[in-house]
């Protein structure tokens, strides 16, 4: 057991009851504060920057990873109209979801609140601790941030920063964020169940399912994606071909770029055109023995795909093809083989698509629109802290509403249950939200 | 591995994405028409259950035990009401929550829709299972039941009647419900995570900890109901003594009966008044020093409390009594010891009301009135599936709302990302649901 871990864990815990306390003004002053002090304390992030990055290339790690790791003037920037941004939102907490008159002088509140401590395990992007701590802070949730190693000293002047701000400020709830450097202390952070309310954990698909596999804590979060586009009988071609493009090479390395084109037999010109636009792009296609039939009778060259190439996630430019002769056919395929994440169909039938809509069991379902547009900025919530799969509490991209729970306020004058089990007094459950709109 | 029972799994989540795309007016039907069968085959289910209860006499089960294995005209009548109630109720899921333009012509919405198949396993009352499968067929979810073996012959009539209604009225998701027999069957059921989405245990603290200990599914649920009264300096002693009797004696059973009684030092005339009154309504009352001192100078006799006392959920008629300094004592003693279920606070002092509800971390925060409160019936939430002590997802007594999850639509006409990170496009955000009101 890491005593220090569980020292820091329980003086985060203790700051979470008083934070949950602190109103919408005190929260919001400090993300503004932060905000300032990210500026004036640039110069320091910068050089820790530097030092990170340059290690990292001594170290041979690829390029792509290294522009991650990259925190500059236009990265500080971005967090900083971050940190503003969510310090004008309106509170996600102390709002009110229910008011309902139990029976006379017996008021039921159902008022939302945060979820208490969340631990945050993220990449190499240094700008995601800044923009995790923002949202925790706004809903009033205290955090336990573990970044990556290869940004250890980006994250923790990033760290000192927020942290400084909070003891300037005098903030009610000084120890509302902590930071772990090591890998030891995420391994007991995930057996604190009795400190730790939630788990977030962002990363490669391995290391999330270990995380999932290994802790009693809820883990919300996203082992996989495996997205789909579906063409459907009435597919448009030229729309087909363009989806199917940005689905799969915008960004192939994120969760929702798409892995599967599935094809209605009864669309093979939407086929030819998408997949002629896919290996325009530089994909390369691994088709079943139909569709590759087509294909290359069209002179567009296929490799063959095997049944455990539809569960592979490739987050690069390889994409499967495989046909299906209705639409149920592509929506079994989609909820046997897809992660539940975001699944698109393009079709000109509205019925199909509203069908596809009620069917698809994923967080994200699409009619003639890109898979990439599954994110918490698109969506329009501000920022998100992860992309969940599961259907238990947030799903899809989560923003400040997902890092919130409820509580139940009942206040009387003295009721007890005995009058009302006795006949002598009657619920009345009379709506009170109702009629103040 | 049991086959039949992964076999039962895999057809009851077919049905779910078949009953998750129904539209109210099917299941509403379905409802309606289990209630009038239930009541022309109601002598089946008598005589079924005339046989579980002699057979459970003959094992010598407690009396109490045998009272809620009793499934006559009464209990009948209830789930009756109950499910012609559910059947009246808005449809929970297809549920607008969120229609926002993305950008021109790029609509997104947040529509709730069901959890998918949710494993419930319940004590000994047959009426749960009838009370669980409409709440379940409510909210479009599937469901695999559970219920107690002493109820086996009552639980199997039932669901053949639910089962036989489903069939009869040609409902299109016929294995909606599946009924599990054995134990063996819930050991398998746990291992099945790529076919449950949620698992809702109902019984006693040790099963439900097994549960939670031993499945990847979400399990929500509580596995103890330790909760408290606390009088405040400003309590009223008559308040005080009808609030901690309710609490603790109405149904000391009940996961909502308080365990512990605590008491602000300077409440001395509340704390004698309570503890004589619950030591006429024969409780068994364990004292600190302090506390004890004070009561035995008033002839009110008192066992002596030791620390593991304060976890303990006694289930019976023996409370706790603990003296604490201040509002922060108490509220940091809820925390500690507590099990985040419901915790009230006797005070005339609203600014410590306020204090508690914001400070004490549980599913239920009362002022001036019996933590018995805490329940779904009692809410105006029509019924219950379990009540929750977690912070994801559902908190406290879980009705409807808590059997949904929320899927993103995502509707336009060929959009692709690649157009907006190109700044071709940018995005609009307009909210569609703020314009609507």
């Amino acid at each position: 057991m890491n005593e220090e871990m569980s020292a820091l864990a329980r003086a985060v815990r203790q700051a979470s009851f008083r934070l949950a306390a602190t109103d919408s003004t005190a929260r919001s002053a400090l993300l503004t504060s932060i905000a300032e002090a990210l500026v004036a304390g640039k110069e320091m992030v910068f050089e820790a920057n530097r030092a990170d990055v340059e290690a990292a290339k001594k170290d041979g790690i690829a390029e792509q990873l290294i522009h991650r790791l990259v925190f500059d003037e236009h990265k500080l920037q971005d967090v900083v109209a971050g940190l503003r941004a969510l310090a004008e939102m309106p509170d996600p907490i102390h709002r009110m979801l229910r008011d309902t008159e139990l029976a006379d002088g017996l008021r039921l509140r159902q008022v939302t609140c945060p979820i208490g401590v969340i631990g945050v395990i993220f990449e190499s992007r240094p700008d995601a601790l800044v923009q995790i701590a923002g949202l925790c802070l706004k809903s009033g949730n205290a955090v336990l941030l573990k970044g990556g190693i290869e940004a250890l000293r980006t994250n923790q002047a990033l760290y000192e920063i927020i942290r400084g701000e909070t003891i300037r400020t005098a903030f009610p709830a000084v120890d509302w964020i902590g930071f772990l450097k090591s890998r030891e202390e995420v391994t007991e952070m995930l057996r604190l169940d009795d400190l730790i309310d939630l788990i977030i954990p962002r990363g490669s698909n391995a290391f999330v399912k270990y995380i999932m596999d290994n802790t009693r804590i809820p883990v919300l979060g996203h082992s996989s994606g495996i997205c789909h586009v579906y063409l459907d009988r009435t597919a448009k071609p030229q729309m087909a071909a363009s989806i199917a493009v940005d689905a799969k090479t915008q960004y192939p390395a994120a969760c929702n770029a798409a892995e599967t084109l599935l094809v209605h037999s009864g669309a093979s010109e939407a086929l030819i055109c998408a997949c002629r636009a896919l290996k325009t792009a530089g994909v390369h296609l691994k088709a079943d023995l139909r569709a590759a039939a087509i294909l290359s009778a069209d002179g567009i060259e296929t490799a063959s795909v095997s049944e455990p190439d539809y569960s592979h996630e490739y987050g690069g430019l390889t994409m499967n093809v495989h046909m299906v002769d209705s639409l149920d056919e592509a929506i079994d395929h989609i909820n046997r083989y897809g992660s539940h994440h975001t699944d698109c169909i393009v079709t000109e039938d509205a019925a199909a698509a509203a069908h596809f809509e009620a069917l698809v069991d994923s967080a994200g379902v699409y009619h003639n629109c890109s898979t990439r547009f599954a994110d918490g900025y698109r969506y329009g919530f501000g920022a998100e802290v992860g992309i969940s799969t599961g259907k238990i509490h947030a799903r899809g991209p989560m923003g400040l509403d997902g890092l919130c729970s409820y509580k139940f306020v009942l206040s009387g004058s003295g009721d007890c249950v005995a009058d009302f089990a006795s006949g002598r007094r009657t619920f009345t459950h009379i709506n009170r939200m109702e009629q103040q709109s």
